[in-house]
């Protein structure tokens, strides 16, 4: 094949949210297929605010190196196989690159089933990552129970509107923290949620204590900073805090302030961090149970698609 | 009784260190004693980090009101008893004030049993809320395991010191940070501690990480601030922090940085905050093994006694 693969490269850890200087689009050659590998025609991208973290440093794996596409998850079509588990054709799941073409160990991609008519993007924006990770997060390690209250941060985002929706499923009451009037009329409106708070408009320490007068039994952290800390502040007794993310600090130049651990300490609350990487076990049960829940009407989801590799 | 009853009343709420305008020593007339009350000479007052939280506003219960004696662990001698559990001679062990004398519910206190020639003071000192608070956050809170390495903050207070002795009874590494060399020498030389670091001296930061490459599994933090932001960077995936206290900022004025969550995040860790009133069914198995400990001379400690309800 002489075709082009054209590609995202990170040439440059970014600073700030200057993604242009750290991201180049590049011609490369055909990637060479090994044994026991497959090339793969990138259909889907999925972006995420973990993509920043992983572009800067090492965290739960090494940094993405210099010089190379950046990595992320992808949906693809296999167009040539040098393994017996997959042929041409197939629509396979997993870790990639922002390419046009991948070639990837077998090993690592799963196949994606048919979704009973779902668009493949639609698709993955629900049994992807975000839902894996919204299920774990609520249940494993927030606990929620029925009749607790139950506040996100980054309500509206990919993970956050999962998180309360299944939050709502097990019977709690749902407040949603996002940035714009907009967004928390989605949360209420359309998805369900109890009350919504725009951190851009409102006092979100103040709102809580009005809204959840016996405290915030489970917090799903997905931002930190301002809004993390006026939450923290309105913990119930024994609370648990499912700390997801930190995407106000993801681009934070200096230091950031931290988690006020004092109501922590005087509440017996439970901070707990997670990476869906070591719940993978769990990925199974979370796509059974949101395909369930998605044929019975009871979750909606958005997803936000961009046509094309190089968009700007 | 015409006797006088010296007291330390709080009369404001203390601003930064400044107790001489916080606490007045005053002579109050003796207390009345009701049905069901014992009179009690205090013999000695319990002086805990905890005191200035309890000073300052609400807490885990509510703030010492204006006015009156400071509340606080206390033990002392029954003088006067309108109760059937108590009778006058008995030492009696609970919450109550700085004065010469309190009037205290019957039903509050606890018997101190003899303990085998040990001065009161000193049994205090291991058996009282510092030795349960050691026993809870190191067990039941940091659960920390044979060939684990734990790491103590204000590892040479009351807290600390046992804590860490607890940890290397259970078969961990122990590493201790503290404010002096004198401290430090200590804490290694004294009680077996593995290592000892002067965070006025040290960057704690990069020591651990030479002491610990393999991370800290259980970290017990009684001073957050920078100190506990070094340790909590050095965190083993899958970590656990026990949340026992934050001296460094019970005095400070202003904002304190909190902790830094993208290291709980990432390495998936839990921060546990824990209060000893939660686990007073705990006591008695903590104070039967402290007590088992000291007999087999496997743990020491030092109780700072200072003589007189009135030292300046």
């Amino acid at each position: 094949m002489a075709e082009i693969n054209r590609a995202w490269v990170l040439e440059k850890r970014p600073v700030g949210d200057d993604f242009d200087s750290a991201l180049k689009f590049r011609d490369l050659p055909m990637p060479e297929l090994a044994d026991g590998q497959v090339l793969i025609r990138t259909l889907y991208l999925s972006l995420d605010p973990a993509n920043r973290g992983w572009m800067a440093g090492p965290t739960y794996m090494p940094a993405v190196p210099l010089g190379v596409p950046m990595w992320g998850g992808i949906v693809g079509r296999v167009v040539q196989s040098k393994s017996p588990k997959y042929s041409q054709g197939d629509i396979v799941g997993g870790f990639g690159s922002w390419s046009d073409y991948c070639a990837l160990p077998a090993d690592g991609l799963n196949k994606i089933p048919d979704m009973g008519g779902l668009p493949l993007a639609a698709s993955q924006a629900l049994f992807g990552g975000a839902g894996g990770t919204a299920y774990v997060g609520t249940l494993d390690i927030g606990q929620v129970k029925a009749g607790q209250t139950f506040v996100v941060s980054g309500a509206a985002g990919s993970v956050g509107s999962l998180a309360g929706q299944i939050a709502k499923i097990h019977g709690a009451k749902v407040i949603g923290i996002a940035g714009s009037a907009d967004k928390c009329a989605w949360l209420t409106g359309d998805l369900g949620f109890d009350h919504a708070i725009n951190y851009q408009a409102e006092n979100v320490r103040e709102r809580l204590a009005e809204i959840c007068p016996g405290g915030v039994d489970v917090y799903f952290e997905n931002v930190g900073g301002k809004v993390g800390n006026a939450v923290v502040a309105n913990m119930a007794k024994g609370g648990r805090v499912a700390l997801c993310g930190l995407v106000s600090q993801y681009n934070a130049e200096g230091a950031v302030p931290g988690l006020d651990m004092l109501p922590v300490l005087l509440k017996g609350c439970t901070v707990q961090g997670f990476i869906l990487l070591d719940y993978l076990h769990r990925l199974g049960e979370a796509s059974q149970k949101l395909g369930q829940w998605l044929g019975e009407g009871k979750i909606k989801f958005h997803a936000d698609v961009t046509d094309g590799l190089k968009t700007r």
